[in-house]
């Protein structure tokens, strides 16, 4: 798999990600990535601030390699996190949500490595003007918290890497070497996976939702809550209600009751798969197996280079 | 551009399909696009029966390569068309819409090649029992009507190719070459291209929605009407009050009476761009210049050809 900026701007051997993702991706599931070659994120956004040290900590007692960290900006504890973040020295952060102007100064100067993620080619030339090294152009498909403007990965990349000159990582829908060539050949400089890698050995939730994964089928998804912020969720009993509620017309307000608080926890974490919220990408129809972290980068890869072939 | 099953099954050079689209596909753009090595169709889903005929003998006139009709099942008009086509002895026959049991039979018998036009994995494997010859697989980024499942070409894609032995053609979000290459990655054994036409100077459409297409840029469509039959629209006036409608819970019948009849001809045909339905994909915001359907075309391949040689 050839190496492209990506690679030379994390100091990775593939320019594969692993997203960083509440209640999933801890230093187990990150250190394991990039110890195969990819670049690894803890999700900060469910972790208390002393409990992101301790999975910062964790990952460097198990790896080498660069790791990252996923920051929510708008995270009740994001404030918090920054100076744990500046002060274990990590080097790339992948921020989220929120704009990309609220933390990229403080941690450029710093040293580190800034990536924002983008659902629009208007919002990732204001990353690019905000001064990030790369965005994520993540699609519609793509599992969890969700873009407005509902663009799919298929038209979302091209437009992205035709806005802007930094590096853009393709992101929602992939999950094997096919996708990963196709956001090749949409023009990204790399690629970040999630969902497979909620099917991780590696990954801290709960096994009851691992399952729910494997069994989840292509059309088991939908994005909801779109009123407050669109989250993709199989379709379980909570998810059925919220769809339900907002095909009545449902308010704000009433949809912020229905949801509640600590269901993505509920879900993901306690492996309550009827009322919690399960955050899942539209590719878990194409995921069936439970396998390491080291395993499914090594089929992206694999993948990739037998695409590349059949393209000829 | 190398020759795939699709090349064979229809008689034609690129393994590219220009798209039936109503009040867009007459018989001049169809016969351009199969002049130009790709294979032309006709819209019947806005004609009467005579006009398809006449649309029909205007093409076999302009040239003698073969081309073929798209015919909606639930369109009011179509089982009167089914005669027509088989008195023209038309070669291919693209279905949309409602069972392909409906035709498929009768085409077949024919000698007619029969594809039908599918959103999900399971609609395709449906088809293939059906006896049809390919699917189209179309995603959630495509213009016009649209399926339920809002499954994105991106992972629609390899889930219909793994679930069938039939070609596969990937529809939705393809403008470019670089659409091209992706989707043969996914696994596609060709594409079928919508919008791209639309702003063609063979369309038969009104010069307005063309121009509409080339101001509209990538957050400029939104999926609506979903409890009737879900059709992506430029965002223009009667647009915002569907979105707005849908945001309130309007039942399907209010949503019905907002409708109400003709709006996609006053939108595309007679180019009213404030009142009318104007049917165009998310991929809009890359269109920015109307072509002749064989500079597309051309186009297409050469982009095609560059992305190859991008993925080395």
């Amino acid at each position: 798999m050839r190496r492209t900026r990506v690679c030379e701007l994390f100091g990775i051997d593939y320019p594969i990600i692993q997203a960083g993702m509440i209640w999933v991706s801890g230093g187990r599931l990150a250190s394991a990535a990039s110890e195969a070659g990819a670049l690894g994120l803890i999700g900060a956004g469910s972790m208390t601030p002393e409990l992101l040290r301790h999975h910062i900590r964790k990952a460097r007692s198990l790896t080498a390699k660069p790791f990252g960290v996923n920051l929510p900006i708008l995270y009740r504890h994001a404030e918090e996190m920054v100076p744990i973040i500046l002060e274990e020295k990590i080097p790339v952060v992948f921020t989220s949500g929120g704009s990309p102007k609220t933390y990229t100064r403080r941690f450029k100067d710093a040293g580190c490595v800034v990536v924002h993620v983008t659902s629009t080619p208007t919002l990732a030339r204001k990353c690019e003007d905000a001064g990030v090294d790369a965005v994520v152009a993540e699609g519609f498909e793509a599992g969890g918290h969700n873009g407005r403007d509902e663009l799919t990965s298929f038209v979302l990349i091209p437009q992205v890497v035709d806005a802007v000159k930094i590096p853009v990582i393709a992101a929602g829908g992939i999950a094997d070497g096919r996708g990963v060539a196709a956001a090749i050949a949409l023009g990204a400089d790399g690629v970040q996976v999630g969902s497979r890698f909620v099917a991780s050995e590696e990954a801290s939730c709960h096994p009851d939702f691992k399952k729910a994964v494997l069994n989840a089928g292509s059309e088991d998804t939908f994005l909801v809550l779109k009123s407050l912020v669109p989250v993709r969720l199989i379709k379980n009993d909570f998810c059925r209600r919220a769809m339900d509620a907002e095909t009545r017309g449902a308010r704000k307000e009433s949809l912020s009751e229905l949801l509640g608080h600590g269901r993505a926890q509920l879900g993901m974490y306690d492996g309550d798969l009827a009322e919690g919220e399960l955050e899942i990408g539209q590719v878990s129809g194409m995921i069936n197996e439970i396998l390491p972290a080291a395993e499914i980068i090594h089929r992206l890869r694999e993948g990739y280079e037998a695409t590349l072939r059949h393209l000829g």
